[in-house]
């Protein structure tokens, strides 16, 4: 029997600096405009939300970003993160491909969010902010956060979508355990919420309300910044530590992928893994083909617009270029609720604009199928997101034993399963449904798309 | 800040052989008596259960066990485990104390109990066992085996506590993903089920009652063995792993626990990362102190009888010397459910009874408070079961602060909670009790131990 092979690096080779896709782009991505002016949002008019190192990072294209060194050491707890070579799967599915998986579940929080919790918390830190609000759908984002505030002593506020809030109380628990308060959203803590439970108070929420709310709190206490967990440049940047390790593992394994595939919500997990890669290939490099894969269900990146649209409900946030299903679109409900977003980062927007990457959805159901048979083979059991990404890697693997290729596939398996066994359940229980979104809801929220005219 | 220091050994030091303390000891252990002959046990009698190479590891004075090729290479997805050295820990409490904590909860599973489950799952398939009986609580065991039942094509029947069954519907659907079936104990698929509902329909369940469950049906089929998760000597002598990787790691720290603490059930983990250093010990090494830290509930080492007694309600077992609150002993309800059994690992009492170990017990809602607070600076939240270990490092830590003396500290961190949140929900909701057995019902269990003549 071949055995899944471990490929470990030295915590000395933890790398020094995150890398910036932008430097090595054809073309900038384009700018993040202000919804009142329309003019392109500068340094200040983000000042209110994070901290100056943050908006430097959010603009900046250079290159190399410098990890700081309080950040290394807390990165070191966990990483560098394994990176596998799927050997028992790859017998499982009798296929000549060579399948890899980066496993970022190694982190305290299971996922592969705190590699930019932590920094952001210690940014927020030095620049003297003592609370931080935000939101959290499945609570990925959120345990996370509470666990890097616990370590640099910054108070954690948690707008927790209402649905998820009750559906997931241990979630909650562990955001609780690391010393954050959770809030159901929408709540009565904010004008946004108050104004929505007036109107309808039995509103669930949605991950674009929690946005709101925590935009709120921050913007309108000194002491309290914002933070978000996708989507933004910065937040993508911190998660290319994992394709920096990676690159450095396939020397190791004396490999390189021939294709590369991540699962999108918001992107950060997927440009985490692809960006360094993509930037080798941009810089003359060997040419890997990019597959994001994303839920049927909530499909900006294969069925959004690319358009200018606000990151929130109550848009209180600048306007971003992206792939998006419209601002007032509500998927249907389905478990990977971290991919449960209506807009996709504007980076990942772009190189996908650029012909760079290429995109495919998948239902749950096939998804849930495709996490169990991964666990059988391989041991870990992946957290619904991730199963995304093992259903599109099995897939590549399926067709290279079609075609008799032996391609290299590597995957990132962004997180463990260990907070999602509802969902395992259902799928056992034959209780998961593939809900799909109304054509003429998605529709009216693209016509809803705020109107920005080109630029000359 | 000091931080988390993290200690690694490449995986071309996983241990090539397991450590057997036997070899060490002043005097060998009682041995395993017969029940109906009182003569001890020979292979023989164990066949029907256990593969011949487990059983010749059950009662082998060789002090190297060499672990096989194909359970290294299983091993080395997550192992070596890491040590770290606590300093936020250290530094929140600011004791002089050095403490470190060996982590297992990076096993899939998310225990130590994958260290073991490996090994037997690997053996019985080498003796062409097809099916595997045994009996979980919490869940921790079944589900490791259910994880090494699925790597190497075995089937695994897993009779779980009917509380935990119901409690613990996520444990449950762990093993179901690993594709173990799972049955409530008791049940009605055993004789000895079957008799215990035909008097009480609403039995609950016991970790004893599941024993004689998975027993029965093992013993009465010739594709099916059985396994068990802790207290016999092959099991604990798989777990030194841990400790093995451990001195090799503190030599890379260039120092040496002076105190080892580990959380005793079944004693495996216990003996797994303080055995290895008590050989040392034994063999003229360092002198290390070692305390086991048990339930207040179900405290087996500090009040129990060392006697002969059954591991199991049923009386299907052999009898074994060991510290027991008696076979017919019910603790009373507490959450670390894998601390929950009225015996102690023979090896374990006999170090006991030679004054090579300590003991002491804590009430749970100490231990919870050590593991929240462990979790805060840590950024780890362990196990109901790990945060006794967790309590007895930090007390023997502030002993040093008090003391002014600054000692090595170590503890086996043997799983994370992410499968105990509602016992945290519970914890930080004020519902935990602190409950305690009732003094007669102990000494009424103690009356019913079997008379067992000393030898003469």
């Amino acid at each position: 029997m071949g055995n899944t092979v471990k490929y470990v690096l030295d915590e000395s080779r933890i790398p020094r600096a995150w890398y910036n896709i932008v430097a090595d782009l054809p073309s900038p991505p384009p700018p993040v405009l202000h919804p009142g002016t329309l003019q392109p949002v500068g340094p200040d008019d983000l000042a209110p939300l994070f901290p100056m190192s943050l908006i430097m990072q959010e603009v900046t294209t250079d290159r190399e970003v410098e990890i700081p060194g309080p950040v290394r050491d807390v990165y070191r707890q966990w990483r560098p993160a394994p990176l596998f070579r799927a050997r028992r799967l790859e017998q499982a599915l009798q296929t000549p491909a060579r399948i890899y998986y980066k496993y970022e579940g190694v982190s305290p929080a299971g996922s592969h969010k705190p590699n930019t919790a932590v920094p952001q918390a210690w940014y927020n830190k030095e620049a003297g902010i003592t609370r931080i609000a935000t939101e959290t759908g499945a609570g990925q984002w959120g345990s996370s956060l509470a666990f890097a505030g616990a370590l640099f002593g910054i108070e954690v506020e948690v707008f927790m979508v209402k649905v998820s809030y009750n559906q997931k109380p241990y979630r909650r628990a562990l955001m609780e355990s690391y010393g954050a308060r959770c809030i159901a959203s929408p709540s009565m803590e904010t004008n946004f919420g108050r104004a929505l439970l007036a109107k309808s108070p039995d509103n669930n929420g949605s991950l674009g309300i929690a946005i709101s709310e925590a935009v709120e709190v921050a913007a309108s206490r000194a002491d309290t910044n914002y933070a978000l967990g996708s989507v933004l440049n910065h937040v993508l940047l911190h998660q290319t530590v994992s394709g920096l390790e990676a690159i450095a593992q396939f020397e190791l394994a004396d490999d390189y992928p021939d294709v590369i595939v991540g699962c999108t919500g918001g992107g950060s997990n997927f440009a985490g893994i692809a960006f360094p890669f993509l930037g080798e290939q941009l810089r003359g490099g060997r040419k890997v083909r990019i597959v994001a894969v994303e839920p049927a269900a909530c499909p900006s990146l294969t069925r959004g617009r690319y358009a200018y649209d606000f990151g929130d409900t109550g848009h209180m946030t600048p306007l971003a270029k992206m792939h998006t299903l419209g601002s007032s679109f509500m998927p249907p409900g389905f478990h990977a609720g971290g991919l449960r977003y209506h807009g996709m980062a504007p980076l990942v927007s772009h190189v996908k604009e650029l012909g760079l990457i290429e995109a495919r959805s998948y239902h749950q159901t096939q998804c849930f199928e495709a996490g169990v048979f991964f666990a059988r083979n391989e041991g870990i059991l992946p957290a619904p997101e991730a199963n995304h990404a093992v259903k599109g890697a099995i897939d590549e693997a399926l067709r290279c034993k079609e075609e008799g290729v032996g391609r290299t596939i590597l995957f990132n398996l962004c997180g463990h399963g260990h907070f999602d066994m509802q969902a395992y359940m259902d799928y056992f229980g034959g209780r998961l449904t593939d809900n799909t979104y109304d054509e003429s809801e998605l529709a009216m929220a693209l016509a809803g798309l705020p109107s920005v005219p080109e630029p000359a």
